[in-house]
């Protein structure tokens, strides 16, 4: 099964973007962010937390040189998750344990942005971050600041907590990243030389450590790292900790000698085996970066246990824990999955790190069997949950993607505590604006894939490609109106496989296709242009009625831009809006305006029922993606119908 | 103006209940909870936390004695909340600090409970209750078990956080209750000699704490310990713990040497001086607390500026932070209100002891200007958020009473870790259930009241009542039929005044009558009978649109009581319910049955809007006060209409 329909994504450097849509935003990833980035860990942004990463790497190669030297090892504590006090001793370690995955997000970054784009100042800096990453690292070949600044004896002894697997993980993707722009290979050599001392450490063998990441990456970032060397240890290894995962007694007590409890490590995914878990719980980063890990092995071993739990977590996700957004995580404790249907707008959490980890995990199961549901729930998170990640200049972040601001209730209900009405600079715990940097300077891997056979449209991204049978451009106004045209110039007759999105009830290919799970095929065997028309519509959406929150309401989307109302545009007290499902839709450049009511407001806080006294208005949306960019102000995606 | 209308609630000797409605839970308070109470504070239920309260005063009485005969205090730990280790110190103090609480509230009821049901058995066990509490009392006075077995020398060190202060109110509150009904001073005279300590240790002059309450109620006691004794220092003395509250620098830092910021303390309303608070914030128990007090001391030194103030904490209140089941405090963080129509259902606290709290602060300001407002809260919370506390067997309680409940949430969901789907047999923090049975057992004081010329009758609870100028006997179908017979037998000419309760839109009196401020007002000059008919019916009740959960939707009423509808009744994921308001609404004994519909379950997460598929079905009701009482299940106080 696994091994029938098997494609890969096409390579970044093979891939030039020139969508009129995401082009200004690639571009304000690599003008704005990645720069920004730079200033963030050099902790020279004003009135941001402090990353301390910089510095971090340079007091690790300061003792990394010690080391070498014959001196001896520091032994500050190694006790807590966050070392904060800027009166604690200078020469120890400052910030977040796993302060280091900040460097390694830009790197990978910068290694996406340079593929498409030479930039030899920015190439320059890189070097030097790369220089400080290699000098940090220990003759063993161990990278980490936090243990080896604090104790470097200690390292690899809290594996549940500390993020070191995690950390390996993020600079693997980014050593990959950077070697595949620039064919520079000193931090892949690095890597490869700590990937080495992981294989050594962890393992099924005797000597070995039975443990395996707390905060999952490492398993997809190890096949990633087995696919650039050729290197089969380094699968093998990510296939351990896939399989080790989840079995009792679980590492994680083994490691702080406590029993294991039946239910115990949800968060981490580590309650049960892989192949025995079938609802996607615990926190959602991890989750999700678990389960592309997975799929990587399922697809690898041709591995159909493995496949099959992946595909009942898919499932679990698409079918009862998606916001209509692509947000996943549905609550703020333990930024996790909630039960089914409990998709709560105004208290979601719906972080963009996990929407981005969801479409990797939605490209693996595509590259596995090309079924549309896939791009489909990846498309809405890149339209939606991810992109409203970033204000429209580039200079502000979301951590959390909610459905439903009230500003005062943000100030006012400790129970929102974790969520701010309009987007912020940066935060100490850094992964969303780096991961975003990320996804979108390498958005071309999400879009198309290819086999022996057939060439994948997944996203309709302008383009101009080169896959290993067909040169291909796409010219794509599909944000905008739905409409692509596809010249493919073939180098044997193969078959372009387009998705249907699932939001066009009517659609037009001006080739003869054919159509399976979501996918039209179309024969080529020469050079042909294909024109598609997916014809988008303003349309209202319902939720399921098992979803509490929104019986009695209805969502707006577009093509696959879901809409919400702001009080900028429409007042106070959204919830006292209602749209009329009969009215008209118009669009009106960004926005759309539908007809509408709003209820006078009540004086009584209780009063015996009549019919609400309403008059008619206006009521104007806009792509949710785009919200408070205009100042603080209430939102929501879902209204009354 | 403070002065014009006062009058005083009738004391309970002089009140024997006859009601068809509140005879049976004032019955299953004697003859269930307060025994119960008595297993519970000996730690005799089985499955039940530990209250260890017996031991506790058996510990201190030990103490006192050995620091009688002059030997060495002892020296455990006072850093605490609560100290529930079974292996610590067996000499050393256990449970929660404010622990000693249930003993008093214990004695309050059972001399409510001797008022009018003299009981020679529980008699005993209360005066051996007295004893362990009297042998407790240090030479000096004080009366704690906590410090006193753990160390007496850091008595009053932390008086934010350790209730000394809570405790010696509920002392005092007991002490007062047993003395009217029995006459008996041992606990009163105990009770004096700890207040003239607390009156020499809290004050503004030289050498003294300027400390108050950390958890309010010692005012109101206070002042009820002026009232039974006549020693105006303790009025004096609640007088100064009302002005001194919210003053800068704060006492709670004062006495942790920090410093104040604003708007810190909001928790326990310490944030500004009593007289400038105009929002009801902060822990709702304490906040109504002390709005009781403010509201005793007021009326007792004619403070129109204290008056003006509890005014508007008592509309923050009623027009924009209580549920209509007259619940209040809306989130559990901090056991605390939320802002303005912030009135989440499926989040509410609503705890039990705040509502009794709010109807202690009812009572206040109806006696000092009666306007039917205080009352009809008062009546609001006492037929639903108060007796929803309680099962129907009295062996069961809940502490939160939520208006929407759905059980799978309450496991799942971390953000309910508070909320429990079906009552509770006691609780560690066991605040509710002896709050409900002192409450209940003194339900005439908050019936009925008399000034010289008037006898007001603010709830229609059957019973023979000996006012001052006037003999009287309610004979009441109130709570089923809306229905009381009032026969008056006066010493000289009176007013009655009778409140015309504000759900009624229909009523009649069988006497001439003038309404003021939601009294009708009877002249009585001689013997009379009054007939009163309210006429309740079932009606759908609104929420303010300002409450953005509630658009769309409405709940059911009928004379005094919410009603609810559950899933025994009704089915699962009731959220698919709707209510034709156009339909019938059947009395069929406690139940209504109403027509409505219910909606298809819908397959797709999300799915383009049609209307949706439903059948007509009967919907059952029942008062929100019987939910819970025939297992876990769903439950629902808002449908959608």
């Amino acid at each position: 099964m696994i091994k029938e329909k098997q494609s890969k994504h096409i390579e970044l450097k093979n891939i030039k973007i020139t969508d009129p849509f995401w082009s200004r935003i690639c571009e304000l990833v690599r003008t704005e962010v990645i720069p920004y980035q730079y200033e963030a860990f050099n902790d020279r942004i004003e009135g941001a937390e402090k990353s301390y990463c910089v510095s971090n790497f340079k007091k690790a190669a300061k003792v990394a040189a010690a080391l070498r030297e014959g001196k001896k090892s520091p032994t500050y504590p190694v006790d807590k998750w966050q070392y904060n006090d800027e009166n604690s001793d200078k020469d120890s370690f400052h910030g977040f344990v796993f302060q280091d995955s900040d460097f390694y997000k830009w790197i990978e970054a910068v290694g996406f942005s340079l593929s498409n784009h030479p930039d030899g100042e920015l190439k320059k800096k890189a070097q030097e971050v790369i220089d400080l990453i290699c000098n940090a690292q220990l003759e063993n070949g161990y990278i980490n600041t936090f243990y080896t600044i604090n104790n470097p004896s200690a390292a690899f002894t809290n594996i549940r907590d500390f993020h070191e697997l995690y950390c390996f993980g993020h600079l693997t993707e980014g050593a990959i990243a950077y070697f595949n722009a620039t064919g520079e290979r000193a931090l892949l050599d690095a890597t490869c030389r700590y990937a080495d001392l992981i294989c050594e450490t962890f393992g099924r063998e005797e000597g070995k450590k039975r443990a395996y990441p707390g905060h999952e990456i490492t398993e997809m970032a190890l096949v990633k790292l087995y696919e650039i060397t050729g290197e089969k240890k380094y699968l093998d290894e990510a296939k351990y900790f896939i399989d080790e995962r989840g079995k009792r007694p679980c590492y994680f007590d083994v490691e702080r000698n406590q029993e294991t409890k039946d239910g115990d490590h949800v968060y981490e995914q580590a309650h049960l085996p892989v192949r025995e878990q079938r609802e996607a719980v615990g926190h959602a980063v991890r989750a999700v970066y678990l389960y592309s890990g997975m799929a990587d092995i399922a697809k690898y071993y041709g591995d159909e246990e493995l496949y099959s739990a992946c595909k009942d977590l898919w499932d679990s996700i698409e079918k009862r824990k998606l916001y209509i957004t692509g947000g996943i995580g549905a609550t703020a404790h333990g930024e996790a999955f909630s039960f089914d249907y409990d998709l709560k707008n105004d208290m979601a959490y719906a972080e963009t790190c996990a929407s981005i980890g969801l479409v990797f995990f939605a490209r693996r199961m595509a590259e596995i069997y090309p079924d549309s549901h896939y791009h489909n729930v990846a498309e809405r998170a890149l339209f939606n949950n991810i992109l409203s990640g970033m204000a429209e200049d580039g200079k502000s972040f979301f951590y959390s993607n909610l459905l439903e601001i009230n500003p005062e209730a943000c100030k006012k209900d400790s129970r929102k505590h974790y969520v701010s009405p309009v987007r912020q600079k940066w935060f100490g715990c850094a992964c969303c604006p780096p991961n975003l940097a990320r996804i979108i300077s390498s958005l071309g891997e999400y879009c198309f894939a290819q086999n022996e056979k057939t060439i994948f449209i997944h996203q309709y991204v302008g383009a101009q490609v080169k896959a290993d049978n067909a040169d291909f451009e796409i010219k794509s106004d599909y944000a905008e109106n739905g409409k692509a045209e596809i010249i493919v110039s073939p180098k044997k007759a193969i078959n372009l496989a387009v998705r249907i999105p699932e939001w066009s009830n009517d659609f037009s290919i001006s080739c003869p296709y054919e159509i399976k799970d979501g996918y039209a095929y179309i024969k080529i065997s020469e050079k042909t242009s294909v024109s598609l028309d997916f014809k988008p519509k303003a349309k209202l959406i319902k939720c399921s009625n098992r979803v509490r929150e929104n019986v009695g309401k209805a969502a707006l989307s577009r093509g696959p831009f879901i809409y919400c109302i702001e009080e900028i545009d429409n007042g106070k007290n959204l919830q006292m809006l209602r749209v009329n499902p009969d009215g008209e839709f118009l669009k009106d450049g960004n926005s759309i305006i539908a007809d509408g009511f709003r209820e006078k407001e009540d004086s009584a806080l209780y009063y015996e029922y009549k019919e609400a006294e309403q008059m008619p208005v206006k009521i104007k949306f806009i792509p949710y993606h785009k919200w408070a960019n205009r100042g603080e102000n209430e939102m929501s995606v879902y209204f009354r119908i």
